[in-house]
């Protein structure tokens, strides 16, 4: 007897396995339910479409019901939702526009995705106040601009999605308002390199706001923020987070995970044998501390549809877990990340050492270089790579898909030294950002340089320290930390006697090589010497 | 005693050696010796000063004499010769302008390069047959182009560096003949992906010809071939390999690998063990096959100067050997590789399966995706990765990054599967190229799907198979392979009975993916079955 499957989502895990399960099994009956209109969509392409970066809607769909249907052989029912699972009678009860009923199943897919929050804000629910999550979302929103061809747009969130909607709304002409009630934008990276991007935003018109709460929204026209500062927007748009979609399995009575994802095995399977789960609404197992995470991201989500779909069909195959490796473009900028950052590690309890590094996308005399910023977090033990985040122009895609590959195989910052990566001008240096990142990151864990960050220098007594930029006099001159000594490094040796025997010396320069070569002079000549880590331009950074 | 330490040649492997022995020792006496006038320069960025892709003569000096003698507190003696080694006495002859001088030594690097090969043909001497390797030899062809203003030139040889003569003089409007002797361009690769780049070659007017062999030069202006053809040209570069500086190694009794090339242990210490070597002068280890290999790249010549200097400096430092991992741009094209070619396996008696992929270099439906092409060779047993090479316009250098990174560590096609990279539209789909040439390579390990290759196709006796192409009705009519039978994938469940039972199907289509989908679908009718890998786009390609 050939095997029924029902699946729950036809998007990016539902469709997936689907697809998976078709070619696994010429037999099985498989049937896909969808409560919206649409399977297959493109999601991450929603906020391209509303600016017209992406012009067509069509090319949204990926696949469409008739095409997916056609080549795969899948009874596919839109515009069907699954209200309840009937575990004991393995039977779903379905409800479109129309009617009622139930399917049974041999096997259940949950891929049901995840909801945009929304706070219990006064004035919330206004109809000029979106979120964006599916094809219906962004017809309304774009029906609304066409229409109401709003001026002010304030996006409330500076998460992913909201930045994209910010840059995909100023694209459209409009003038936009972003509004972040954290420290800063971009959860996934620590402050200082979230700030990079924050600069980025504000360079280009966008109108920031950080650190700051809203409480109530005026008739969907003027958000009131804590700090007392009103915000006018003729459109808003809320994308504050998202909640795992778990009403089903909970109404189901499977086990929910203590971060609200539905708990699966690393088969992906459920608290019932007969259930899989995949997708935005399953917690997973963070690679780096071992936690239970949510991680809603596109790729996981394909892969577990996948993996889901093998173990129904008799193999074994297993999902992981994930290190949320994620990318953002931000107007000429992309940020990225990988792994854990210093919030996640501390709140984890785990012991980190960071390291920063400017580096050129590729040979600087080739035209066309522009510097990358690398942040790597490792073990003081071992080296091995917890966490990294990259903000540049070009080639942070390229440098964090080598990270990730190099966490996820838990390897340390000495292999990045020897990472044989591919060097032509045009792409990268002989020594390649990776490279030169795992250089600076070893140095320290090998005791050759000491380093010191912004953040420790101000809590240390001005009288115990001597702070020296090392940077050339017109740099210098240009901007510099108070109270620092100006000693180029090419003049240092012949100086080194203005520098005090009797206290720690603090070194700094731009980028942090030229403080490294300063730092290795005054060691081996007997002083206690710090570079600070990413130099002047990580403190800039952190705060323009 | 500070150690007195000697460095000959002052480019990528020297000039890195001789600035990290001073940040190990501020008081080591370093002297580096460099027979030409300029040190740490940027071989590779000469071919596009050439034609001013790269404007300025002065950006191809990475440092100075005085600006690396300032710094690094280094003695720099250019324009000087070293003429022998007295490994008895550790002293080193000098030559310089006007005198001859001997110098003392504790250690002594060597890091000489390589220099281009000149081979025995009749005419080679000619004063406009050039080679490229160092600022000498480049200021030497701007001169004569700048004065001479050839129409026409030849390329002798089409490596890498031929290649990138022939798009530089090309840019520089001059008519560009490119003649490899060998069946194909780009040795790192193989026959049907170097194709790809020649049809790049020739559809941007190059006039291209392989399989040829120059018989003789008729006073630097006629090239006579072994077909019988002659290239005019008033203009020649000669580009067919280097050859491993040896000279003074050879002298002074140092062992030398087979290959060619100095031998040295992974400290990189010679058969002397007061005498180190690095870059393009030394045999390293292939890390695929183990065997010894002359790997010219600037990324190990930086790295090794590196090691050198740590052993030197008393550190266990080694170097792993190298996987050759190499890129070249070609005009809106880039071609990289990592690890071995199906030549080299062959030779080495290594066992290997490959595959084939065409992806977009991001999502389809975010403007300015395009194709990249695939090709991985991995171990039959366990799927651990032995080479890879990729041809396309977009992010073929971070594709082969995340390759090198995992056939370095061992990884497996399986290990590809599931590596955790970046997505965003603008960067990749949720689904990497990487992830699927993953898939599509475990896939034929899993036993999922058989596949054939166009070269085997044509072993088989027609009457024993029957060939299937799977794609639309309007693509098999703009061409297909002869004697092929098309049944769309969409229409294959329909009209199996078409397909006879006794014979073996083989299946293609355009990349790979709609055949797969079609084996499925007949394996599990109890059709044997087999998928052309790489589909019609390789065979395509490999008969351009
Ligand atoms: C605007 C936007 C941009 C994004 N950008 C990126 C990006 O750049 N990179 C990235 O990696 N990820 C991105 N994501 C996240 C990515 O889209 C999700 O992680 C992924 O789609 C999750 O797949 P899923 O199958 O779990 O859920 P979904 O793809 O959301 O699919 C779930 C589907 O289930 C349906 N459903 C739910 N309950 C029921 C029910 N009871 N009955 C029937 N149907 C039901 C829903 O209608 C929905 O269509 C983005 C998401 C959004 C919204
Ligand atoms: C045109 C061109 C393009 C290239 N493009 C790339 C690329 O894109 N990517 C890549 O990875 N690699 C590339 N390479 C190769 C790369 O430049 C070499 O691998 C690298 O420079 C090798 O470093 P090395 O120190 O061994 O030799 P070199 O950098 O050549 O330095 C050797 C130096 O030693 C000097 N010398 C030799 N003998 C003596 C002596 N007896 N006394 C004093 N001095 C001596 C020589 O004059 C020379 O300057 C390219 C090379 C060339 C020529
Ligand atoms: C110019 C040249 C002499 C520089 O050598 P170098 O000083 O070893 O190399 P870099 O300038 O890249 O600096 C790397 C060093 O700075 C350190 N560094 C880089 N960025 C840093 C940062 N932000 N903070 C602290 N240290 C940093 C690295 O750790 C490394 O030091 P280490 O080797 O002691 O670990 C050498 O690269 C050269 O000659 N290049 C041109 C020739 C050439 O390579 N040609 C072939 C390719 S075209
Ligand atoms: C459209 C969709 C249903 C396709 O699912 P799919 O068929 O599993 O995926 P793809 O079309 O990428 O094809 C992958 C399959 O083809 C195979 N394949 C790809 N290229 C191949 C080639 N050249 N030769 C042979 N096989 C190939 C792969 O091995 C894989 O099969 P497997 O899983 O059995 O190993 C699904 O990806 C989807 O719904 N996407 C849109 C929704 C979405 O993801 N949204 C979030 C991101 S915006």
């Amino acid at each position: 007897m050939s095997k029924k499957v029902l699946i729950i989502g036809g998007v990016a895990g539902g469709a997936s396995a689907a697809a998976r399960l078709r070619r696994l099994d010429e037999e099985a009956q498989i049937i896909l339910f969808e409560r919206g209109e649409y399977i297959s969509f493109a999601n991450c392409g929603l906020p391209y479409y509303l600016s017209g970066v992406i012009p067509e809607r069509e090319s949204l769909l990926v696949q469409t019901v008739r095409g997916m249907a056609l080549r795969f052989n899948i009874d596919i029912r839109v515009n069907s939702e699954v209200t309840l699972i009937d575990r004991e009678k393995k039977e779903v009860e379905v409800v479109t526009n129309d009617r009622t009923y139930r399917e049974s199943y041999d096997f259940l897919i949950l891929s049901p995705g995840a909801e945009p929050l929304r706070p219990p804000i006064e004035g919330i629910d206004s109809d000029n106040i979106f979120t964006l999550r599916n094809m219906e979302d962004v017809d309304r929103i774009k029906k609304y601009l066409v229409i109401e061809k709003p001026q002010k747009a304030a996006v409330i969130g500076g998460g992913y999605i909201g930045i994209e909607m910010a840059e995909n709304l100023h694209h459209a002409g409009i003038k936009v308002t972003l509004i972040e009630a954290a420290e800063h934008i971009l959860a996934p990276f620590d402050r200082e390199m979230a700030r990079i991007i924050e600069k980025v935003l504000i360079d280009q018109g966008v109108n920031l706001i950080v650190n700051d709460k809203v409480q109530r929204i005026k008739e969907g026209k003027v958000i009131e923020l804590q700090s007392g500062e009103a915000v006018e927007a003729q459109s808003i748009v809320l994308s504050v987070g998202i909640k795992a979609e778990t009403t089903l399995a909970r109404a189901a009575g499977l086990a929910i995970g203590n971060s609200g994802g539905i708990k699966v095995d690393p088969s992906l399977r459920t608290s019932d044998p007969a259930i899989y789960a995949v997708g935005d609404a399953i917690e997973v197992e963070d690679l780096v501390n071992g936690s239970k995470a949510l991680i809603p991201l596109a790729g996981p989500a394909n892969k577990q549809g996948r993996i889901a779909a093998d173990n129904i069909c008799g193999r074994h195959s297993t999902f992981k877990g994930t290190q949320g490796t994620s990318i953002i473009k931000v107007f000429d900028f992309t940020a990225a990340a990988t792994g854990n950052n210093e919030r996640k590690l501390r709140q984890e309890g785990i012991p980190y050492v960071k390291s920063y590094t400017h580096s050129g996308s590729h040979a600087g005399y080739y035209p066309g270089s522009t510097e990358l910023t690398i942040k790597l977090l490792f073990s003081p033990e071992d080296g091995k790579l917890l966490g990294a985040q990259i903000v540049g122009q070009k080639g942070v895609d390229k440098r964090i898909d080598v990270l990730a590959t190099a966490l996820r195989h838990g390897l340390t910052v000495y292999d990045l030294e020897e990472l044989e990566l591919a060097y032509a001008p045009p792409y990268s240096s002989a020594k390649d950002p990776v490279n030169m990142a795992g250089f600076v990151a070893a140095n320290i864990l090998r005791g050759d340089v000491k380093i010191m960050h912004w953040e420790e220098l101000t809590l240390m007594p001005q009288e115990e320290r001597i702070l020296i930029d090392v940077r050339t006099a017109i740099e210098f001159r240009k901007g510099h930390i108070e109270g620092a000594l100006n000693i180029p490094v090419d003049k240092l040796r012949k100086r080194i006697d203005e520098i005090p025997r009797d206290r720690k010396v603090i070194v700094y320069c731009k980028a942090g090589l030229r403080a490294y070569l300063a730092c290795r002079i005054l060691e081996q000549k007997g002083y206690e010497v710090y570079n600070i880590s990413g130099g002047y331009d990580i403190y800039l950074a952190d705060r323009h």
